[in-house]
């Protein structure tokens, strides 16, 4: 006889069934008379089973519709390591990432991608598509003129002032004509660099750090400088201390304090202070990218380094490409002592921003309905983040490490046994899975079994259903 | 008794009125029986009176309304003078054009600028904004979600193939994917010159030239060095020669083919043929700024200096935010073999462009509608240019040369006596006239007595007013 309850043997084949997938996430189970039907179980029974499994997090209760397929909240999954802190840095390195992303950019060309989970930005089903088009279309009814007048300098006016004013809240005390308007942090981070370096130059970085950044970097002849970084407080003060006193051509540092692209770190306030002083007492300008600050799950807004700054030594970047749309492409800026060089620059550059987007922009913003958005957003990425980070925990083979982000778009994950994601690149592209690999977040060899995965789309069957062929396609490269 | 018969004496009187300004351009004449009423003259004095400052062309008939006050087409004025294309070029300096320009940008803001003559672009109702925005408000109804989605790479399809489609006219035979899409010709020449060089390295371009493109050069830290170029064909072929078998450090050519700004000059198809051949020879990339070239008037489009490449040697750059419209920030780049190369800059730089005003202008671009604009923007800024040219002449003290181009929103002047034109700034500043001075236009000081004054306003009563105070501000700033 079976030593097992009859409740938790039917348990079991379910349980089954949804680790192969044939049941998987958002499928109903059969209702409790269903099971009493198909099994031949008692009333008592077929309850014990859905309600055991739910106790499990396998299961979930809706109100009068039944149990439904779900992946438990809190698998035991280990979180990704703290960084070797006193360990130096790295020398600065050229190393192309440049020819590296651009490899990897070039081989998911030549595959049909069904899931990206390379990028790091929110589904277009996120974003406040209707209210932006009825704030767009009003604005072209009442001044179609913006289409054939030069364009306001530094940005236009309204979206200056809806900027300034919203950046009270995260401690900046500014107003519209220090703001400058940029083609997303990206032209931002670029403007600020050559603002303070000199093609040369080095610039010490997080690591591992957004691509983009390295790009950057690479491309205006400026050296990496990798700080070891904490997956849960950021930059290390201590580390960027010791490489500030063993290297004297630091011509600035860069720093995402608010959900770290790609660890999802948040420098505790007392962190920023520090750095604020550290940079400033070593004549060293801090550049602040705050691209993901409205992405954080905070009861307050998460206070902008700049908050500190006595000196206009900090330059502060933000975008709205990832928290209001994905289709604008603003950015901007706020420079302190290096404001009248940053607007040289950026006049140079590209100079004035087209008006259109930014009066849209200015005219959505100043409504309440923003920060609705903004909550709205904050909770659908948190339930897609932590459906991905328990299909990765359930699919996976043991041994995978996982960040846990206290916001945003992305998890960071640590392949077991050491596992090249360049090899696993590889293979999911043959899934039609495009990933990626963390060898594209720094210039050394440190991230290799990493991997940046999306969570910006919507949870769906179909995304499960590739996660688990992700994570299959991981058992099978550590097998091979 | 006076020699001179009495209609005479009565046209002088007038002409005297009309130089003063007390009757100005538009004005209408008394009437006939008003000039016999007013002088106690007959009929036959008071026509032959209009009819002979008519045929001097200082008066014009309307139909059945009277005569009016013009000023005359073909005043004798000299036409600016040839470049010495002899002597070497200067080397390459660094002057701090950025530190110049900003103190002219300065200085404009501390005055109530009425008129301002320093731009070079036509005022917003030369352009189609109503048909743009028509086309604006169709495409966010058929596809709003362009405003939460991620752009395209390198630009939308829609608006690549336009441009690929009409380049053709120009001599290019290139498909949409050989277009980069950017933030006007500012950021395309930003793209070409960081693709070709390094800082330090030397750039030869026009003299005078754009001093945006010596701002560009100055922010890349790159050296340029000036080039003799005619007001007529365009930068001197000979003197180029010269120049790239004297110094081996250059790295780029960067020439406006046509409608030069500031001389308005446009290159005959031999010079074309022999710079493409020249820059192939020595291995120097060739950058191509056409900015300008769908305003010159000419029966058919005129060729582009790439047409005549043949080894991907030219990087051709264009613009539509003075052709199509001054409120959207619309570039575009095709670079030969350096493609891949600008593309990667561009995505390091400010990623892509956003979709809107792209697909916007292609939905109007396609249509007949636009080639109808571009001959209307034409004759609109034939006119405005004939006027300007016209009152110059007249306002201004002998002396005065001037460029007449075929084409384009500017006018170049030479002020007589060798007058700083900075000197004239400053006057002009304070009648509220903003003009900009040669020395903007050149790292030397060959230009300095030397203005260019925007044609891009629609010609009234306050602009002839404001030209001939200008003109009497020459006058004042000769005397002092
Ligand atoms: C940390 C960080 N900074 C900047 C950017 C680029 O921002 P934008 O799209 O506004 O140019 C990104 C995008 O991934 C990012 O992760
Ligand atoms: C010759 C030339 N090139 C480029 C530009 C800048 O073009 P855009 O406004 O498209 O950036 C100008 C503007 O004055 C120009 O005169």
């Amino acid at each position: 006889m079976d030593a097992q309850p009859l409740y938790r043997r039917w348990a079991d084949h379910y349980l089954r069934a949804i680790k192969a997938g044939s049941l998987s996430q958002g499928d109903r189970m059969p209702s409790v008379r269903g099971l009493m039907r198909l099994h031949g179980v008692s009333l008592s029974t077929a309850i014990q089973v859905c309600r055991q499994l739910e106790s499990e997090g396998w299961l979930e209760a809706r109100p009068r519709t039944g149990y439904f397929v779900r992946q438990p909240r809190r698998l035991p999954i280990a979180p990704v390591d703290e960084p070797n802190v006193s360990a130096l840095p790295d020398p600065a390195q050229y190393v192309g990432i440049h020819a590296r992303v651009s490899t990897f950019i070039a081989k998911g060309r030549q595959y049909p991608i069904t899931t990206n989970l390379a990028a790091a930005r929110g589904a277009p089903e996120l974003y406040p598509e209707e209210k932006l088009k009825n704030a767009a279309l009003r604005i072209l009814r009442r001044d179609s003129r913006l289409l054939v007048r030069a364009p306001s300098h530094s940005g236009s006016t309204a979206f200056r002032t809806v900027l300034a004013m919203r950046a009270v809240s995260i401690g900046l005390a500014i107003g519209p004509e220090d703001v400058l308007v940029t083609h997303g942090a990206t032209e931002a981070l670029n403007l600020a660099l050559r603002a303070v370096a000199q093609p040369g130059d080095t610039i010490a970085v997080e690591s591992p750090t957004f691509y983009g950044l390295l790009q950057i970097l690479e491309s205006l002849s400026l050296r990496a400088l990798e700080i070891p970084t904490s997956p849960q407080t950021g930059i290390s003060i201590e580390a960027l201390e010791l490489a500030v006193q063993t290297y004297d051509n630091i011509k600035a540092v860069v720093v995402v304090p608010h959900l770290q692209n790609p660890l999802g770190s948040i420098m505790p306030d007392a962190h920023k202070m520090r750095l604020a002083q550290l940079c400033e007492e070593r004549g060293i300008p801090l550049i602040e990218d705050d691209t993901y600050g409205d992405l954080a799950e905070s009861k307050i807004p998460l206070t902008a380094i700049k908050a500190w700054d006595r000196s206009g030594n900090v330059i502060y970047c933000a975008s709205l490409h990832k928290v209001l749309a994905p289709g604008m492409r603003l950015g901007w800026m706020t420079a302190g002592r290096l404001q009248a060089r940053v607007e040289m620059l950026k006049f140079a550059q590209t100079r004035q921003n087209e008006e259109w987007s930014q009066i849209t922009a200015a005219e959505f913003m100043g409504l309440s309905a923003y920060d609705r958005h903004l909550r709205r957003l904050r909770s659908l990425l948190r339930t897609q983040r932590e459906r991905t980070a328990e299909a990765i925990a359930t699919y996976f083979p043991p041994g995978v490490r996982l960040s846990r982000p206290e916001g945003g778009v992305t998890l960071w994950i640590e392949l077991p046994n050491k596992l090249s994601s360049e090899k696993l690149f590889d293979a999911a592209l043959q899934e039609g899975i495009l990933i990626a690999p963390g060898s594209m977040f720094s210039n050394s060899n440190r991230f290799e079994h990493f991997c940046r995965i999306n969570c910006g789309l919507p949870y769906s069957k179909d995304l499960d259903h590739a996660l688990l062929r992700l994570g299959q396609t991981v058992a099978q490269c550590l097998r091979t």
